[in-house]
C-alpha cells in the first residue's frame, strides 16, 4: 500500500528514522555508560517501546499511572511513574501494579504524598516500591528546590518509610528550551546536571543511599549523558522529534520521524491553502522554544508554515509561486510530536515510502 | 456514587444544565421560525444528539466524514458535513454513507469540488445527495466571497450537476468572537446575516432555488435566529459552554454544563497548586475571545487562572489566602471545551451531585 492510499489526516512514522533515532540515542547513552530510560509519553506505543528495550533502555518512564497499566499489559517489566501518585483511588491502582511489574518506582516531591504512597504499599504487604525524590532544576514546574533542607528531607523520611526504597532524585529541565544557541543549550544542560549531582551530594552527606541522578529531556541528552554523576536520562521526543526539535537544533531534518499527513480541501485565496489537518490533528501547541512564531506547524521540505488552525482548518501561508492545487498531499511536520500522537488511535509506519503497519497508540487518552 | 469516587482528571457533564442548554437554544430556534441543525462536533456523543434531536432540532451538523458515519451509526436520520470532502477514499465513503443516510448534505465552495463528488454520486446511482455553497462570512477560513459572481457560478453548477440538489448556503461566523462587547456582537452578527441573505437573494435572482440561509456559532445564536431571511442555526459549544463564551458574554455561570475535575498533586510553592490536568486534559487552546489571557482555564466559582500547563501539569496560579492542600479537588472551566472533549474517551455524567452515568465519545477521534 502506497501512501495514496491512505485518508487523511493520517499521522505518519518513518520506520527508518525512528530506528535511526531509537539506536543513536541508545548508543549515546551507551558511550556515556549511563542508563537509558526513554520518556514513553511521546510515541505512547508498545511497538516503539519494545524497540527502545532492545536497543538497551533500562526500563521506560511514563506520565501516568494509566499509561504504566497499559506498558504493564504489554510486558514492560521496569517502569517509573514519573508523576505524584495522590489520593486512595491512584494508590490502590498503584498497589496492584506493584505486585505485576518486577521494577516500579515513582517520583514524589513532598513527604505526605510519601507517606500516603507508603501506607498504601505497607498495608498490601510484600511490596518494595522504588521511590525518586522529584527535584525542580529551573523549570519551576514541580518538584523541591535542589541541595536544599527539604530534599534531604524528604530523602531521609522515603528512606524510613516501609515498603519503600529510596533510589535518587530525578528532574525534568525543560528550562532548556529556552536555549538561544548551542552554547546556551549546553551551559543550561550543565547548570542542571550540576544542581543534580549536588543534590545526590547532600543527600549522601546525610547518610542516605542515593544511587539515581536522573536527567529527562531530549535536548539536553547528550550533553546531560556525559555529565559526571549524572547515571541516567530519560529522553522522549527523539523517538520521532518535531519542529520545537530542529528550531532547537537538538534535531535534524532528517531525524523527523513523524509528521501529519494532510490534504488540500481548499483555496479560498492564492496565499492560502486550506488542509484537512487542523488543531484536532496538530494541537495548539506552540514551538517549546524561545521566540518562537505563533503558528501550528509547517510542511515537511520548505517550510510553509500553518499560519491559523481552527479544529479541522489548517490555513498554510503559501509563497506567491506556489503551486498547490485541492487535492494536494501536504506532510506536516508538528510543533510538539507527543500531544499529537495522544490525537490519533494510530499511526501508520511507513518504509523507503509503503506503507507497512499500523500500531495502535495504546496508551492514548489514559487520563488517569 | 458521588464526584469523590471518581478518578481525576475527569470530564464531567452536569445533566440539569445540560438540559437546561439544550431545551433553550431549542426554544430560541422555535420562537424565530428557524431550523436548529446543532454542530455535534461539540458533544461527539449518542446520547447528547439524541437530547438535541428530541428537543425539535431537525438533525446535526458534523465536521467530518467519520464524525457523520458515527452518528448514522446512531440512527440519525438528517446529517450535514460541513466540510468539503476531497479525494476517491472520501468519496466511496461519502456514497456508502449517502445510501444509509435518509437525509445527507454536504458543503462545497469550489465547482471543482461539487463536480467530483457528483461525478462519484452520479456514478454510484440512486443517490441524490444536498450541497451547501459555504460562503466566507468574515472570518477568513475558507467559503465563496458572498454576493460574489463565483457563488452564482458554483450554486448554478451545483444546481446542474447530477446527482446533486442545491440547498442554499451556509457560513460560520467565527468573526463574532472578537466582538469586544454585546454592542458589537449583534452588529457582528446582523452583518454576517446580511451577507448571506443577500447572497440567497443573488443566487435566487440567478433563477436557483435557495432555500436555506444557515448561520453557525452559538456566539450568534440569538441574533442570527430571529434575522429576516435566515433559515437555520448550527450552534455547537451551547450544550456544554465554555471559558470562551463566558468571557464573551454568550453564557453565565449557571449556563456551564462541563468541568475537567481535577486533584492537587503538588503545592511547590504558596503561590502554586499543581494539578493532575495539563495540556492533556484542557488543551493548549487559549479563549477564542478577543483580548484573552493566556491561560488553560480557570477553576469555577474563584476564576483562579491555570497559568501553566504542560501535558500532565497543569499550575494553578492562587491568591494569597487560598487554603488548597494536595489532594484537594478543584473543577476546571476549560477555554474551549470542543477539543477538550476530544481528549477523553467517556465524559462523566452528573445529576444533583451523584454520578448517574457515563457517555462514551463516540465521535471521538474521528479524524478523516
Amino acid at each position: 500500500m502506497t501512501l495514496d492510499a491512505l485518508d487523511t489526516p493520517a499521522l505518519v512514522v518513518d520506520l527508518d528514522v525512528l530506528r535511526a533515532n531509537v539506536a543513536a540515542m541508545a548508543a549515546c547513552a551507551d558511550a556515556a555508560g549511563v542508563a537509558l530510560r526513554p520518556h514513553a509519553k511521546t510515541h505512547k506505543s508498545l511497538q516503539v517501546a519494545r524497540m527502545q528495550l532492545a536497543a538497551g533502555a533500562v526500563g521506560l518512564t511514563v506520565a501516568k499511572l494509566g499509561e504504566a497499566e497499559v506498558f504493564a499489559d504489554g510486558g514492560v517489566e521496569d517502569l517509573l511513574i514519573a508523576y505524584p501518585l495522590v489520593g486512595p483511588l491512584k494508590l490502590a491502582r498503584l498497589v496492584a501494579l506493584a505486585r505485576r511489574v518486577p521494577r516500579l518506582s515513582v517520583a514524589v516531591d513532598a513527604i505526605a504524598t510519601a507517606e500516603e504512597i507508603s501506607a498504601a504499599v505497607s498495608a498490601a504487604g510484600g511490596i518494595e516500591l522504588g521511590v525518586r525524590a522529584e527535584v525542580d532544576s529551573g523549570m519551576g514546574r514541580l518538584g523541591v528546590a535542589p541541595c536544599s533542607p527539604e530534599l534531604v528531607a524528604l530523602a531521609r523520611a522515603v528512606d524510613a518509610l516501609p515498603g519503600l526504597r529510596f533510589d535518587g532524585v530525578m528532574t525534568h529541565e525543560g528550562q532548556a528550551y529556552q536555549a538561544r544557541d548551542e552554547a546556551e543549550l549546553a551551559a543550561a544542560a550543565s547548570a542542571a546536571c550540576e544542581l543534580m549531582v549536588a543534590s545526590a551530594e547532600a543527600i549522601r552527606a546525610a547518610g542516605v543511599r542515593c544511587e539515581v541522578v536522573s536527567m529527562g529531556s531530549t535536548a539536553t541528552a547528550r550533553f546531560a549523558a556525559g555529565h559526571p554523576g549524572v547515571s541516567e536520562i530519560r529522553p522522549g521526543t527523539y523517538v520521532f522529534n518535531d519542529r520545537s526539535q530542529l528550531a532547537h537544533g537538538s534535531a535534524r531534518e532528517g531525524d523527523l520521524a513523524a509528521h501529519v499527513l494532510a490534504t488540500v480541501v481548499s483555496r479560498p485565496s492564492p496565499a492560502i491553502a486550506c488542509v484537512d489537518a487542523g488543531a484536532k490533528a496538530l494541537t495548539s501547541d506552540r514551538m517549546i522554544v524561545r521566540d518562537a512564531a505563533a503558528d501550528f506547524g509547517a510542511v515537511a521540505g520548505n517550510g510553509w508554515p500553518v499560519a491559523r488552525a481552527s479544529e479541522e482548518h489548517g490555513l498554510v501561508a503559501l509563497p506567491e509561486d506556489a503551486a498547490v492545487a485541492v487535492g494536494d498531499r501536504l506532510a506536516i511536520v508538528p510543533n510538539h510530536i507527543c500531544p499529537v500522537v495522544n490525537l490519533f488511535d494510530a499511526v501508520t509506519v511507513v518504509e523507503r515510502g509503503r506503507v507497512v503497519d499500523h500500531w495502535p497508540v495504546a496508551a492514548r487518552g489514559r487520563m488517569t
